[in-house]
């Protein structure tokens, strides 16, 4: 926390590009001046939070701009600072003119993430939230808004805290041991302080493990199709995009590679892997098409083997595959679908139960179970709306290390270690959980390259 | 102006795609009301010009962003309706979710300029200062952005409110006439209506004229570079394009044509055309390439001519060919360049007046004066600065026809024809110039093929 520079800084908040407004943001010590110095009346005494309508002047007083300033205190802005908003007409030709002007003034153009960065280092935000606001703004999809407005409102913050706080309590048990360390007195209750240390093990393992969801979250679930032809792939693959074209498609102004189809399902976005291969028609003889499956298989987390009811060959060949394929891929969903299952060949009835999913593509019977089970997979037994999802691999990294830190302190209380080790192990998990929020002091490093992956204007 | 609908409208104002924040427009008769249905406090008895920290909430008080609320009341915002304005964070999905809560609550989409229709129907702007701010929105030179400011501060307006005074004043002394016509009496001194009407006639006629310079200003003017291989012409692109490459190249999200090289000179925007052809250099054999050069003098307004100054051959040829073009092409600025003028051949020294500009493009020598004829060409003797510059077709029809009425009414004065017919004249320009400003009741269908050219949002 060596960066408390509070120069005025300003950058485009609003999107680039023309719109019927822009928004430029002023932050620093003396916000308000330096805008008026450029302003058609003076902002200084002006009240936080309160709009003001005037005219933006160039060097010679010429206008430049009609403008709407809105005027925020400090300790009472986004960043913290004393902050000016300045909204203008939205040309591109404006919106370099006006920062030019502020530039002229000695407002400097903001690095990415600096206004949130100020915010962090004024204790407007933590750490993980300042974070959050970053993945907000990318958000495309339900659950991943969902995720980082948690995130923002603090419950993971809060969490931490209360984890770090069962922590103290038991540090200092621990330590008051060291005190009287001499005389080889175990003052605190070690079976209590096993089970506190089991707890919040376990909660810190949940927590953990929940970055593998919401990171799926956060960048969608990479899904493959594959199967022999004519199974019903490209038959299935329209069925699913049918209804549930991903709304970020629908957005103008929104870039997407062209390579994947994006489905939008519970508000969770699924990829779908090489679709263009799906959908040519020119398949290749070969019978489960596997040289040309493997390759989207390696790049999905959940694949649908499609097989064909209705062709008892392709039944036996397609489970044997899959079952290898299980084996193969032991940290991804393989799922066997049975495709075609209204005109089921009588003799792989019996084996029915061998199938994931029983489905026909063509008249969308068990599509919807599909889809719920995809979203079963993906959501496992956490619940988004109520329990925290990390998303962050930095959160998860810190997270791990503390669990380490933990299970190091549980030997030690089982091995009868002495409690200076133990505590400092307990040391080193509070410190972990402090670095997820900026509570512990971060290095300079980090901050740089968690803020300069912001967009410029937040 | 029978379309004084008052209902709630909403749209994204700033421009599309993902930025830190975004700005959501909402206007209408109980806006403020509207918006607190799914806002965190109730904002309908807050004061105007006042921002407003809480969460917009979903049908369930579920909390889907937090954003500032700036309130407008009736008669204080850009539309003259009560209005807000939602600053949230800048995902395009929370810019939809945030859309799709306000239509839940019966806020309806705007349409294209809705705001600003409603912002001249409710007498906030008069109709060419609305124009003027879509104008300003999409400017993207000094120049272009000078003419829309002055038209959207009414400088435009005021000079025709002039006008339309002198009318007023004429057609009162005029129709004293009528009052006695079966007298048969002259009550108003024709000498001087003959003054006023060529004065009011001369002013109308520069406004008309003004919008060759004003076109040019808002859509850049076209220019193209020809002449004989070996003549410099590349030379002469990378000399101009080398410092004053545009300004709108430099700006992320700006879209750009590449079939033409954007100069900006003085805050004029050149467009060069067909540049790619120029790179070329498998150019072809044929002395001029006149074959080729025609259609690009076709496409242009100012066209130069190069010719090699060390080479009388071709200075000859092009001489001549400058001639036959200037004829051709009456309306078009055709500029005879000699270029390597410091490797001039003796023989044609003497004639050396006949060109418009001598130069050396490999130097440098002489660019400057090329660009300040460039620049002199495009103003001709209008002032930017001091002047109104007509850019807009609509406008400049309208002038265009007043000219017309008032032609009439000074062939009647002088043609001694019934007072009724010069006041019917006179009425016509009067009509004319109030439809400019929509003084006078502009038809729906033109208001609408006005705004629906505005983006959404404005």
């Amino acid at each position: 926390m060596n960066d408390l520079s509070t120069d005025p800084i300003c950058a485009l908040a609003t999107a680039s590009g023309m719109g019927a407004i822009a928004v430029i943001r002023v932050s620093g010590k003396g916000s308000k001046a330096l805008v008026s110095k450029a302003f058609s009346k003076d902002l200084t005494a002006l009240p936080s939070h309160t709009v003001h309508l005037g005219w933006m002047l160039g060097a010679n007083g010429d206008r430049l701009d009609e403008v709407l300033a809105t005027l925020f205190d400090h300790g009472k802005s986004f960043t913290g600072e004393e902050s000016v908003e300045l909204a203008c007409h939205g040309s591109t030709f404006i919106q370099q003119l006006l920062l030019q002007r502020l530039a002229e003034l000695g407002c400097r153009l903001a690095e990415p993430g600096e206004f949130t960065k100020r915010a962090f280092l004024n204790g407007r935000l933590d750490l993980s939230q300042a974070e959050a606001v970053a993945d907000l703004i990318a958000a495309q999809s339900k659950q991943a808004h969902q995720v980082a407005l948690q995130q923002l409102r603090g419950r993971f913050s809060s969490e931490l805290q209360q984890l770090r706080e069962q922590l103290i309590q038991f540090a200092a048990l621990i330590e008051l041991e060291l005190d009287f360390g001499e005389e080889d007195v175990e003052f605190a209750d070690r079976t209590a302080l096993k089970l506190l240390v089991a707890e919040v093990l376990k909660m810190v393992r949940r927590l953990a493990a929940s970055f593998e969801l919401g990171n799926a979250i956060k960048n969608g679930v990479p899904v493959a199709i594959v199967g022999a032809p004519n199974t019903g792939k490209s038959t299935l693959l329209n069925q699913l995009l049918g209804e549930d074209r991903a709304i970020v498609s629908d957005i103008a102004g929104t870039t997407r590679d062209v390579i994947e189809e994006v489905l939008n399902i519970e508000g969770i976005q699924f990829r779908l892997i090489d679709t263009a291969g799906i959908r040519e028609t020119t398949e290749t003889i070969e019978a489960l098409g596997i040289e040309r499956s493997q390759q989207k298989i390696e790049q999905a987390k959940i694949v649908l083997c499609l097989t064909d009811a209705s062709d008892s060959a392709n039944f036996t060949e397609t489970t044997a595959w899959v079952t290898s394929l299980k084996t193969l891929h032991p940290d991804k969903y393989i799922l066997l679908v049975q495709n075609k299952a209204d005109l089921k060949a009588a003799s792989i009835n019996e084996a029915s139960t061998a199938f994931d999913l029983q489905m026909s593509a063509l008249t969308g019977n068990g599509v919807a179970e599909l889809k719920a089970k995809l979203v079963a997979l993906v959501l496992g037994d956490y619940n988004v709306q109520d329990e925290t999802i990390v998303s962050n691999a930095r959160h998860q990294a810190a997270l791990l290390q503390t669990a380490a830190a933990l299970e190091r302190a549980q030997e030690g209380l089982y091995g009868h270690t002495t409690a200076d080790f133990i505590a400092m192990d307990i040391r080193e998990a509070m410190r972990q959980l402090g670095h997820i929020t900026g509570q512990i002091d971060v290095d300079t490093d980090i901050l740089g390259a968690i803020f300069s992956k912001f967009c410029i204007g937040k």
